[in-house]
């Protein structure tokens, strides 16, 4: 039995449910677990849908190839199908800061992520003992002003050789551009250090140190052409108060750093993150 | 078109979802939402379902006839099936303090909880005047180790008299009898001012306090014939430290309980509660 | 015993805490508790402290007199003195909703918000019920943009006849003149219905919706001429997803609009916060 | 200029914050910083002080002696002085677990814990590797039932040798005999997966998912002999729902470890933790 994931989004409509459902069943499918969703505001529907079905990969392809005729077509959906059982391949882009590519490694060699780390990217060589340390290979472009059009040849040259299907900027110091952003629609997760929207662009500890606020964030999103402004996918807080220093407030942001890209990175190798109006669904 | 809410569990099997998706096309009616859940440990399906009929009472009636014939007696389906568009009675059991009392009187003249309450129910007469400024009818029934078996049978009476359908504790200091809980199963709904099970029975915050404890909890449950064993339907916590003594524990424990108490009753008006093997499925 | 609440801050210098300390000695005080703060990034010194004193109002005149001629000049010293047991007088000022207004009203009739409210004022006469119900007289002048600076003197009248100490803007909608707001520095408290800075302004429960945050908040802070860019006194916040419409949000705001709010008023009212360069020192 | 801190706990009474400040004065320290707190039901006095001195460790030691005589007598003072400046010897005790040991390494690594780490221990070789790619030496001292007493001899002639501070219990699954923590009193840190008192014990993460809660917790404390009734240190919490099973438990569970874990640490190398009558003070 083959586990698949579906994820659907149409305009919302009756009997959506009831004719994937039955579409299932008539290709001797069983749905074993559905979430759904309808922003009322906008009529549209969303769907998260587990099923087994007892086929080779060549059936699952004539699957498809029926759902989009017979199902999809009829209600406009956009939808994507995986394979629930296969890892999906993730690169890390880093730059100096170690701990989210500490955390995320930590997790992974303790398998917590289901998914594969073939290769970290990054523009300095300091974090590389790391990679190393957990035998991962480790590839340094650097990149300046210059050289930054080339560098980024580069990394898709390695992301596409090595098949990655997803990229993670876990504290990696540079702004990808819009060439690069849109091969990877949805695909590139990014950790913004302060609660978004307030404090965005750089510096946010300080900004929010400025400002006096009394809880700080992070924020994980999908990287957009627009900096910071992409679908966020999680954000956590934690309290500070006037006794902490800018200092203080980096070593606590730290903390939801780690842990607000790790559960981004989660949510999105189960496939439980649609995107839609630059807003994120995330399926429990 | 009626709205009407489904609450089903059952053994876990093959086709529920088609099955009664699928029933409902056949007897006109429209799927709106569906919510679903299955414990793998203990192989039960949960499901709310919301969908709409075009059907007079009557036939709503014929409908639940034939459900029960032809899909739930074939899965040993536990159902329930409410009129969504119906506001439930809901009967308030206070003694002395007044924060929750305030709190739910509060939510409800500003509409927030769609719900009636015909009857406020106290042992004691100190409440009396913010029932009255709120002009919800106050029935004073003092009870004692000798009279609790007769306040018990008034109190039953009146909720019979007002047709009530659940019961909220609001910081009522009576324990109710199995005779009385039996009554209503999973209809009384109970604050415990700590984070069960931590800090089972009378003065939690005392005991917390002793503990030393950095985090103070209350807990809403439905009421069983365990005493601060039930079904637990939602918690919250806050931060104490050192500079709190007992009484500041009590204050901060005060807005926990408000808001605890207030997040279950709408759980529980909104037909969002399931419960199975003495604890809870909250849908979304 | 006079308990005497003492609020300091000047720039930072070797030996204040010992100069004061033994100062209050010498007048025959007893230094009860100490609170200190020492930002040093600006240089700047902050202390509560809390003594007793066994003497007349006449010769608390006289410390005040001393302390200033021989303590606080030397260290060129901001300071302020309270009588630790005389309750402030607190106006609140209302529009259209309640939620606020019930929850500081309850809070003052449990006994938990040490504070006379001698008058609540507001632009609508909706919330007249509530100020009866709770026996506080309510105050109605509308407020338009031609009778704007008319009603701001009518309502400068009202709080020197009540001799107002601060005021609470409980979601009151309008925005006061630079003109009012100069008369009570640090002493109007307004709360936001946002995790400020994001989304100041109007409707910020939309604004959050929009962006698809995942987490909403409310501030308390102190209303200066710079709307919503005050000193912030108490921030909380809650999670929310994308099952959550902008109704939902607005529920749930209210609770935390309630519970910052009542948190900010009792920081204020136990003469807990020195506001310092736009940012607030809360001692615990 | 060296920097000191005074940890002080006494009965509370008049004078003592003079009394110390002036002594300094008097010995040409400074005081830059006080932090108090009385426990008004206990009437004891708590105090951190932070000061710097002009003079070598010769002199600072007749100053102890000093202080000894004509202060801390006086008053029944239990106190403590410690170099701020030196950096204190933590040995980390491991078994299977990996998550706690790689957050605290990869702390470590990146400066954020200002501690030496000799030695970790282990009765299992599985977190060698770990300690290897870090550097710091690993001793497997395995323990059975038999061997208990042999073993932890060996692990107290290791903290010897290594002139070990304090220990970190870092999910390590043994219990530690009596005579061992008699040796370490308030000087060994435990990190328990629950919510304490809630789910004291073995499989905490498993009684809690059979409780149904709704929030599950983590707790650092002092290992005392009673086993999981030491003070404790810090906790926290995450929400959990029906969604998540015992194995969702223990993943939310390992994030909330490693961070109340971390917090406890750095508490205790600052030196802002006083135990009293089995509670904690935390300076902030």
């Amino acid at each position: 039995m083959k586990k698949t994931t579906l994820l659907i989004n149409c305009p919302d409509k009756k009997g959506i449910i009831a004719t994937v459902t039955n579409f299932i069943v008539a290709k001797k499918g069983n749905t074993i677990y559905i979430e759904q969703h309808v922003d009322h505001e906008l009529k549209e529907f969303f769907m998260r849908l587990e099923c087994e079905f007892d086929q080779d990969e060549e059936k699952l392809a004539l699957f498809k190839d029926s759902f989009n005729k017979h199902v999809a077509k009829d209600y406009h959906m956009h939808w994507e199908m995986y394979n629930a059982e296969k890892k999906p391949k993730m690169a890390l882009f880093v730059s100096k800061y170690d701990h989210c590519l500490y955390d995320i490694l930590g997790r992974h060699a303790s398998g917590e992520l289901k998914v594969k780390i073939p290769i970290i990217i990054s523009n300095h060589e300091d974090l590389k003992p790391i990679a190393d340390a957990f035998k991962i290979p480790f590839k340094y472009i650097p990149v300046t002003k210059t050289t930054k059009i080339q560098a980024e040849t580069q990394q898709l040259d390695l992301l596409k050789e090595y098949k990655i299907d997803f990229i993670i900027l876990a504290r990696y110091m540079q702004i990808l551009s819009s060439n690069f952003v849109d091969q990877f629609p949805h695909k590139i997760i990014n950790i913004h250090h302060s609660f978004l929207p307030a404090f965005p662009g750089a510096k946010p500890y300080h900004s929010a140190y400025e400002r006096g606020v009394k809880i700080i964030g992070a924020t994980s999103h999908y990287v957009t052409s627009d900096l910071d402004e992409g679908p966020i996918i999680e954000q956590e807080v934690v309290r500070v108060s006037h006794v902490h220093n800018v200092h203080d407030f980096i070593l606590k942001g730290r903390d939801l750093e780690k842990i607000v890209l790790s559960r981004a990175i989660k949510h999105h190798i189960e496939r439980k993150v649609l995107v839609y109006n630059n807003k994120t669904v995330i399926f429990s």
